[in-house]
């Protein structure tokens, strides 16, 4: 992909007037955030509400369709009658398994490119729907493009710090955490005093964090670690935390959150960053690299 | 460690009289199974109860003794007084943490010879655990040198066989659940139409397969592997499958079980045999390389 620079999005080459940001919205409030940004810098939005995924409540206030994930040929459609080309992927969904699908006319000849291939695994659906698009005339954005200030910042960014043995912990979460994603299996895991106590699949963070609380030891509480896998579509499925995960982690008796700084979206920071303040928590941005070579942030 | 012959566990050299063979027994009806098969081979048994653990009505009919985990002094004392040079270790345990030990005074005395950093996985704790028990003057060997038949003998054990989408899932399991023994954080996912459903760490096979059902796409079910991992203790930490995991399995709508054959314990195999064929599940005792390689057993 071209490299894009901030406020890059709000030009299209060639015409004066920026065109329509297409938002192909998941669940949570996300997709929300990013048409805001986008109508606050100027720019027209049209939303496709991804059928028992994307919130009504969400939707209401922007001129969008709701429509089945699988319906290709009516998404292209609407995108196309609506004057959009650049398109925000954002928002949770429940990966379809391949034999669950329904797909369109249209739906059925783009699952023939996409291949049976890349149902194995996240990452290469993901890469090969964004491929699709881009072969249909589509230019798919980051929603960190659209929305800078979703990416969470690096360092500290809470009172709570962790200690030696929570930096312990999250040494040994982001090496699993590297194994799970190299392997396309998933990208969260739980470490309390070295023990991996959950690994995260396709249930998702905060199912994994209801479980932690019964497996955990007695003793300091571990840490919650989520890194992006190697291969992550960094335009449609950066790893996710925000208020939810860390009122689970709290519940689970964890002592922090530690992420990728700048690989990471942060939903609602301020209310995830205040309830982490709140219960003692701490939200901890790094650089994994220079965490597993000793040099940590604190 | 020597390599063990069958039945090199009824000699002791230099003794005409096989010592009793003592057992650290944990939960599950292994350790009953073990004691058998060592007195019908004409062998004395003592057994150390795990307590918390070792099931009092499994211990029952052998002499034994209820102890804590942690209670190394009066574990050591008690096998001495009994006798027992061989020891096997087996049966489930809930891995303690370093900081919920509460060891007795020789307890921590070998937790200070084990070191801190065993704390840190599985692996390095058993082995270092049967390390100083070596140190002690113990031998510890293999629950499947003393009971043979529990291990999972290779091919196809029932009636149901996986097909061609089956043998993918297997194929992805075997390198999910190789990524996850490689660093040392589990030994078993389920994978449905190459997604991974979920992925096993402390809270072990029976829950993680109760969270699949809900987890699972439209289409035909999933498959559990269980791979031990490369660095296990084959002395005391086989993965075991059993009437257990068959059920669960079926419970989860999962169409079969795939493990390496000679690498994992088979309990109570009549039974989980025949709950598989009444439940059209396939049981898949398998060479993970060959599998890999294309060459599937089927």
């Amino acid at each position: 992909m071209p490299e894009l620079q901030a406020g890059d999005f709000l030009t299209s080459p060639g015409a004066g007037k920026p065109r329509t940001l297409g938002i192909i919205a998941g669940g949570g409030t996300l997709p929300g955030q990013v048409a805001a940004a986008a109508a606050a810098a100027g720019r027209r939005v049209f939303m496709i509400g991804l059928e028992g995924f994307a919130e009504p409540l969400m939707l209401a206030p922007w001129p969008h369709a709701v429509l089945r994930m699988t319906a290709a040929g009516r998404i292209l459609a609407a995108l196309r009658a609506h004057g959009c080309q650049d398109l925000v992927l954002i928002g949770s969904v429940r990966r379809p398994s391949l034999l669950g699908l329904r797909p369109d006319a249209e739906g059925a000849r783009i699952l023939a490119r996409i291949g049976i291939s890349a149902f194995a695994g996240d990452d290469g659906l993901l890469g090969a729907v964004i491929r699709v698009l881009g072969e249909e005339g589509f230019r798919v954005i980051g929603a960190q493009d659209v929305l800078r200030e979703v990416l969470a910042p690096a360092g500290l960014l809470t009172r709570a710090a962790p200690d030696d043995l929570a930096l312990a912990d999250i040494r040994r979460g982001i090496a699993v955490a590297r194994a799970l994603g190299a392997a396309d299996a998933g990208q969260g895991c739980v470490v309390q005093q070295g023990l991996v106590l959950a690994l995260e699949a396709a249930e998702g963070t905060d199912a994994m964090l209801a479980r932690c609380a019964a497996l955990a030891r007695p003793g300091p509480g571990g840490v919650l670690v989520k890194l992006p896998k190697p291969s992550q579509e960094r335009r449609a499925d950066l790893p996710t935390v925000g208020l939810e995960t860390v009122r689970g982690a709290a519940a689970a008796g964890l002592r922090g959150l530690a992420f990728e700084a700048g690989g990471t979206i942060l939903a609602e920071r301020e209310a995830a960053i205040a309830t982490a303040d709140a219960a003692g928590l701490f939200l901890l941005s790094l650089d994994p690299k220079s965490v597993l070579e000793g040099s940590e942030q604190r």
